[in-house]
């Protein structure tokens, strides 16, 4: 039977609306009828690309991963869930086999199924099917686009939570006001950070990181002519450290950096911001390859972790903290579109702006036949 | 009085044997007669150059700091050692009060004194004073020299041992085999490495490496003409892991890579070699920047950390892991030196090698008096 | 010269007022005017009882190791501090030499001069020499009493925050909602707990401790005649499990378990309680021994930890999270005496209540000459 | 089909051999032709006690779970094994997607399917059928004697190297001399252990403890008459550490403490010696409720911790360290049975000797149809 409407990638730049046929699932699954689905900037890249690194799109695949929905059918092994939930999905489905997935950091598996990945479809269509144990209800307060904004909270949470262990009364500076950015700064503030510092090169994003989590803004100075990127991070560290009265020792120093830009001059003057013995936490995937002052990050016995997706409990922390209040998803979400507009949405997210000018930090898009202000 | 013969360092290149007053000792301190001291690359590095980083060399100043010898004095307050006790000395005091120092890890004190980093004076003198906490008794069986080479051995232990966790049926890749690259080997194997890979760019080295404690030895290729670096160390990586059946992932994977050579080309090929979710230890200083691969490093969860001297612990490890029989330490004392041949010695570490040809590894000056086979 | 007046304990409630010397400080010390002491159950213990364990009052000791004051001197060599600053004083000084003290666990210092037990002088006088670094300057808006509270707090943060490394989202049941027990449950809430459960005997306290930080509470059943203690336990948990909707795994499951009471029972129902792979600590001390069900705790991995005292950051993060208004501790001081109302005071405490039968939780006594509303 | 002759347990002291069909396998499980199987005491338990805590055999049960084996067939998606490869069989199959399991401590899943525990049947058959990735393929030159070994190993490498993180160069003192307790101090030993004493109340399991892997060895003495066993294990820690020069704290302390007797005196003894901040790990399982002196765990801030099974890694390093040659499993197996002889073996087993008199460590049964040299 085919009722599923699909948001497919043919090529670059060459989407298509398609008719599938209703996903079969196993004992184990769910069938998620897609409600609200936000879009990443990893859809747009694939869109306008065609690639992510080695993953190469090279045959026509649904695009989008952060979603969120009702349960339509359920396994016959599933207990956690019954038709008519409301949830939010994880859309990695690890091989459960390996050593990372045995291990306790599945983000790590070679055989992860991820939604508009290639060669594996995402979750801009009707239906998706999912294993159940990345099913997760969501609290009756929180709406089904709190719900899409778990994928990249979650990504926020394994960075800052997970990875960077980050503890109550630490302080963090995170470089790149965008989605995951501002939201690793909300995580942070709802860990209990005792100074969240915000660091973009767009004043109107500092304004709102300001109004959103981050306790401190700072604006980058521009890089003088026949000034290197090096030279210029360590003049910008510095005026950063004296703007905000930051040491790298004791009360005022930093425990935290983390990345979320990608941006080369972020990066280096990340880890000299980093107080002696922190850590850097490097998340934006930008420039592929970066100048380090590897020196100074050695005496300083620097931790620079990567950080990659999410794993075990990034997911259950996510939904705990938005239900509790700490967190608040809502002034993320700039626009919303019908799944008819999906393009346009796309459009918006790359160009960072809707055609009325207004920017976009998230653009929702709604499942096939859903209302916008469906709760 | 003044019977303390001391090889002092007064500019580039400008060295002299004074005569100075024997140094006081407080009552938790010890007076050390100095018996053996290894030459360090950095001891060299500020005879020729008079710094290092930010630590400039502006007034007189004993050079030397892995050191050996026999309590001379101990202050009223010392109980853990006595006159005549042989002992090995670790060559930095630190503030005991900082955070850093109450929180393990003293290697971070802002305030530490350590022997020849300016301003404080060496060890290359016939007296040295020294917290007695700091100072411990060698077992009968080691001899003076194992215990000057404690020192840089406590700085492999640190690395390996202590900020990588290295544990038993572990594998590691070293780059570079000096000194330090070959004490690293030497730690892990003697933690239970399942595989120590040695790479150097001088053959000899790493034939020496692999009698000494390596399992595997690479030698690089040279790097093409017109080729980045970046671009060599990925075909460098490749090759080394095709040459030694090496994957990036399951029971042929590396779990840690040092560097030990501050060369970019082995830290890019490191961290490029390193498996999944694996950890690297920066160790060596070299190029003060360096390009990394970061995307790469990030999708692999790479754990990239500083080891910076060595902290609490490190020290009784090294003397234990010596008296157990399981790191020899005299294969790596090439060259010895009376006190008077001290500039000779200097020389000799500077070049690489004696006026007869002769590789150097590890030179050692005995202290003033002391004969040379002095154990 | 001396005019500093100090609460004495010669013998078995035999305690005097003195005029003794007023201390000299070393270089690194300061000299603080005590303004403000908490009475904690150990200090009305050694009145009662001459000793604690090992601990023997063997000559006239000044009581009392709970407090704050403002610096009336400074050692030459101290930067931290100037005459006239608001403190808490960390009232361990530890030899700072040791493993445990150089390995970042100088709680367990063997040579820690800790106030009040003997044989060393407590804070019950006008003057209290003290090491400089283990003095905090309070911020403006906290109060003297409640720098005389970080000390009880920093017990609770070594349980809570460090021994038990809680995390926000977890969940915590203590049991003993005295002063440390409160404490505990605080500094769950301030680190973020999803569920804070208080347990006592005494239906008052736990009135007080739903008041003040926890999200529920449990009044054990009454001990049936003829029912071991073991036996009543597992009854008790099974109850508290069922009445507050608790498991032994997934969302419901308690993370960890902290005992302040020292109450055999307690204990036992505490690991009985704590979710497969959780983790217990124990902090209260009372039956020196305990029986425990330990088959049960092998095979959930069950993670007991004994905390003592407080280490390296506990004072700060204590400090910080008042400050940060995150924990209020105006509502245990229950009590207030004046310097000449000592013995009073501990009368109070001894009894639970003071002479008007008002309950107290903690009862504070200002310094010699200082006013009970000083601030 | 049928042709799998099965060793089974209908009821107390009541087994049969039965013929029952071999079993199906599932697309990533393999069927092994199991060659070799230790007898393990929980085995001997459930035939003499028909259960173990609330573990019951309630319908007949296959016994045995110590087991290696040859590949008979492999289903279609297995890919790490082909037919004929011998392998070490890991006897308990989690259900991978509760937090358990994705969390990295799959030995705590609810729904393990583990061998021989009730209901699920073992391994004493002819063919046992099991998934893929918990089946490990021996290296050509261990036996398949070593390959049932790596089961109780695993428990030994479960407790010492992951439950505890044991290190080089730390000391260890294992209560209980049996098969687990002989493989603790071996595992401990192929660690690098600078100290492994081994207590037991009967002489001839020291002597064989020192000859495997013990430094030390400690017979505790008598109990006496009207001697409580608290007051009596504070006599023998007492004893123990005068006797073999173990103070609680210093290079003489020691680091772990292994119980794998379940004897409430060796518990208590063991927590007494540990040092303080060290650690213990319960292992053995006897009585279900023990008195511990908890005041004095409590000061010296001990980390007691249950090890149940073993977890992600623990099966890849025991067979590893025994492929090393740092552990050498066949000086265990005292006893060699058929198939036929099953009975006798569990007597044995039961007894602690064999009917002519030699005393067991472990016995081992060969699988139906194969021989006792069988390697």
């Amino acid at each position: 039977m085919s009722n599923n409407p699909s948001f497919v990638l043919r090529g670059i730049n060459d989407v298509i609306f398609e008719e599938r046929p209703i996903p079969q699932i196993g004992d184990d699954e769910v069938l998620v009828e897609v409600k609200k689905t936000g879009i990443c900037g990893s859809d747009v890249h694939y869109m306008v690309a065609g690639r992510i690194g080695q993953f190469i799109v090279e045959k026509p695949m649904v695009l989008g991963h952060e979603s969120s929905g009702i349960i339509s059918k359920v396994g016959p092994a599933v207990k956690n869930l019954k038709v008519g939930d409301r949830v939010a999905m994880e859309p990695g489905a690890t091989c459960r086999k390996c050593d990372a997935c045995k291990g306790g950091r599945y983000e790590l598996c070679p055989d992860i199924v991820f939604a508009a990945t290639p060669p594996y479809d995402g979750t801009l269509a009707r239906y998706y099917p999912i294993p159940a144990d990345i099913v997760y209800k969501l609290p009756d307060h929180l709406t089904l686009e709190d719900g899409a904004m778990m994928e990249p909270l979650s990504v926020a949470i394994h960075a800052v939570a997970n990875v960077a262990d980050f503890h109550s009364n630490q302080s963090i500076v995170v470089f790149g006001a965008g989605p995951v950015g501002l939201l690793c700064m909300a995580v942070a503030k709802a860990l209990g950070a005792s100074r969240v510092v915000a660091v973009d090169i767009v004043q109107g994003r500092l304004d709102f990181a300001k109004e959103f989590a981050a306790t401190d803004i700072y604006l980058p100075p521009p890089m003088e002519k026949d000034e290197t990127r090096i030279r210029y991070s360590e003049r910008n560290a510095k005026k950063l450290m004296t703007d905000l009265g930051i040491e790298e020792r004791g009360p005022t120093s930093i425990d935290l950096i983390v990345d979320a830009s990608g941006a080369e001059v972020s990066i280096q003057t990340g880890v000299l911001v980093a107080k002696i013995g922190g850590t850097f936490v490097q998340l934006g995937m930008g420039s592929p390859e970066v100048t380090l002052p590897i020196t100074t990050m050695l005496t300083k016995e620097l931790n620079w972790k990567g950080s990659f997706r999410y794993g075990p409990g990034d997911y259950p922390l996510a939904i705990a903290l938005v239900a509790q209040g700490k967190i608040d998803l809502k002034p993320l979400i700039t626009h919303r579109y019908s799944f008819e507009q999906a393009v346009e949405a796309f459009q918006t997210t790359r160009t960072g702006k809707s055609s009325d000018g207004k920017g976009v930090i998230k653009a929702v898009i709604s499942g096939p036949g859903v209302s916008l202000s469906d709760n």
